[in-house]
């Protein structure tokens, strides 16, 4: 759907960095008025709902420059050029939790922020998993903690905002809806 | 929770803009290293999941630049300095679609790219809503059209990404169950 689309008339490239890029692009609006809009460039990334065989949900701890605090989420990861994001999923939860996944499916995309960046997240449900020795290592500069929590308990996480996302939020309500269908 | 914690040691400011700031920190690992860190600050916003007598959901559909696509969305809007955001919610739900709600109640917040945003969404469930004449004008560069869709027909929306954001599939999932419990 294109409706009140916003042609681009000029574009002013702010940054380019090792995760995003960040852009000016003036427009012309449908009443042919002229604004700006500022838009950042994401290369977009999957999120991953792993089951263990007991039923537990795997979430890692890590620390979140943006908000300068530590938040619990599920295993996500952004994708390289090029890499189908089903090869990023079972990468990302071999990095940053020690599973392989035997099973992989995937759920739905979704923008998470789509009045400024093109962001756009892969949700991925893993299940039938085996810890793996030796490993593929998560990158040099993240440093995470790997947890294994029942549905309940991530309520309560974020009843108290240790869980603080929206993707991690989505997956609770996703896991909670399939339990409520008799699914799980 | 501070684990992991990564204290800054200098600051790039990137950009300075009208929805969003960019700086580029310098930090310390918990292994002593040093990395950078892609920031970009977001004042905050609200999303409302705003209920006709009827039980349909009101949502609005805008073009996003950043996508070059239009989403049909629940309504939102970012907060302005110092505002509360309960007014936020207020203000918003009027100036885009014309309500005036009754009855909004603070459902939660949640942060929606954690990895190189600050943005922290504030979700209002909004009801009682009573059509304004002449109320609150959009902003001079939005434009959108309001839709009043079941519950039924939004998950329709998502399967076809008209919706495609996930502050939406967060609300939708919400009130599946939300209906589950037949509290509603």
């Amino acid at each position: 759907m294109k409706k009140f689309e916003e042609k681009t008339i000029k574009t002013e490239q702010i940054f380019t960095g090792r995760m995003i890029d960040l852009s000016v692009d003036t427009v012309v609006l449908p009443d042919g008025t002229e604004s700006t809009r500022e838009i950042v460039k994401h290369p977009g990334a999957v999120a991953i709902i792993a089951l263990t065989d007991e039923g537990k949900i795997v979430v890692v701890e890590q620390y979140r420059k943006p908000l300068e605090k530590s938040l619990l989420e599920i295993p996500a990861g952004k994708l390289e050029l090029g890499e189908d994001p089903v090869e990023t999923a079972k990468r990302e939860l071999e990095e940053e939790t020690g599973y392989r996944a035997n099973r992989i499916t995937y759920l739905t995309s979704s923008y998470t922020s789509p009045g400024f960046a093109n962001e756009i997240l892969y949700f991925y449900l893993a299940d039938q998993l085996t810890a793996v020795e030796n490993g593929l290592q998560a990158d040099d500069d993240e440093f995470v903690e790997v947890f294994e929590y029942t549905l309940e308990e991530l309520a309560g996480f974020e009843k108290s905002q240790r869980i603080h996302d929206l993707k991690t939020s989505y997956a609770i309500q996703y896991l909670k809806l399939r339990n409520d269908k008799g699914t799980f």
